[in-house]
């Protein structure tokens, strides 16, 4: 049965939950690295990891009118503060630049799906769930790079937000033919992946306008 | 009697709907025109145009507690999809500029009247009212400005933040004098668009701070 | 008791009303003074007036799920246009920048406390209600600056945020130990207000990332 009949959020909570948390982390971590390379302070570091962490799935929530998903708990805006704290304290801006970008490219696959699926649950047709998988996935670096003044990967050519949207694409069209949430979950973050990991191995970017 | 006991959105609507769609798509056009000025690529199209064309009425229906328009149904964010493919396939690039310049213009009147109107029908007292109409009207262009790094309308001494609020104060102080919600919203309309036509026709713009 | 348990919002209104009117007011004036200095319209002076003296509780009642605060009032938009008619009539660009610089600070301390209270009352857990507190503090001037094409306050190292979550972290702290509404909120703003004080007295900042 299809999730936009068959499931609640809550019921698809225990198969999303860790990657819900490791989705938050790997974001905030990427939020305070940015704040790490420009020199930040550590409250800087702070508020870069909590808007990249949760940004993304709190614009999906106010729009889809569900409580916002951290506000009322402590366990995600606390996962931001310790990935905050880790990387300041463990040299994060020595990792390798790769490392992130692997990781945040298994958080974008993941992301587009779990935005897509609540969307859904919620009773939002597909159109506008495959647009809250995107958002979820997408949002929180978009307004980390504003706020920090650098262009944002909307304005680059980089395939991207399309992996988001080739992720929510899938799963949301494997749910509705009756896939299963579970295959399609999984069908979806996989194929959102492999785009991005072939863009990022290969350096594939999207042509421009009529260049 | 006055939108503010009278009238819900939903009796409203008849009235509006055809604003509302050719308002939402001119708003997507200019978006997806940005796009293709600084050479984007197609997902950053309908990125932009989504954003511009239902931005403003996102952010004025969750100030004033309204579900958000455009999120539980598919047709507003296929016009603002539509919009992007047009453009990028009739060379919208090649578009005289005026011709979009006078399409937003009544793309601004008309939002700025829909916005104030749904606003009022909701409870909302006068002042508030004609801020929403103005955030209607000139929010999704600010933040397509903000996210493409450009100076935004808000810097400019142009006069379009200007008519949209002349368009939002003559409907909600006509419809206060029970003058009637058609003929508040055509009057305040028209308004709104002659003010942004004389500004257009002879570059008139307001004074800056003691200059 | 404390606040978490036994207070409404109403309740604490008598409290921080006077407090409330005050912190919007200095913060709109904020926000028409970037302005005035960049010598932008009257219409450019009431939109950041609005912007930079609501957005922050904007922001804090949408994540927390309340109503708006100002928009099914007159009121608090009222106090903003008056702000910016005020700047714009006294020559708001001749005041000395300390004047604002220090009025900002108690805004700054009573707005942290505000915000931080108003979450505690919806039953936001700790962690959470101290990040509402600073939202509510920082957010309208972070939005005022991204508008104004302005690097941000969190980009610099002044010590600004961190009184504002000093003075969340002090209030909610005092608060759980059962020190009462009136005594937490006193000693919280007071010791955010301090902190401010002395960055902006002897010119202290944070260190940035290993410097």
């Amino acid at each position: 049965m299809p999730l936009t009949t068959a499931l609640t959020i809550e019921a698809a909570r225990p198969l999303l939950a860790g990657l819900d948390y490791a989705g938050v982390a790997v974001f905030a971590a990427s939020g305070a690295l940015a704040a790490a390379r420009a020199k930040h302070t550590i409250v800087t570091f702070a508020f870069f990891a909590a808007v990249t962490g949760v940004g993304g799935g709190t614009l999906r929530d106010l729009l889809i009118g569900a409580p916002v998903f951290w506000v009322y708990r402590s366990d995600y805006l606390g996962v931001c503060m310790i990935a905050a704290g880790a990387v300041w304290l463990l040299r994060g801006d020595r990792f390798r630049e790769d490392a992130l970008l692997w990781l945040d490219a298994v958080g974008l696959a993941a992301y587009a799906v779990i935005g897509a699926a609540k969307a859904l649950s919620y009773g939002v047709p597909p159109l506008a769930a495959v647009a809250m998988g995107v958002l979820t996935a997408s949002f929180g670096g978009i307004v980390r790079d504003v706020l920090a003044g650098q262009p944002s990967v909307l304005l680059r050519r980089e395939i991207y937000v399309s992996a988001a949207a080739l992720a929510a694409v899938v799963f949301v069209g494997l749910d509705l033919a009756g896939a299963g949430v579970e295959v399609a979950g999984l069908v979806g973050a996989a194929a959102g992946f492999a785009l991005r990991a072939v863009a990022l191995r290969w350096n594939v970017a999207l042509p421009g306008y009529r260049d």
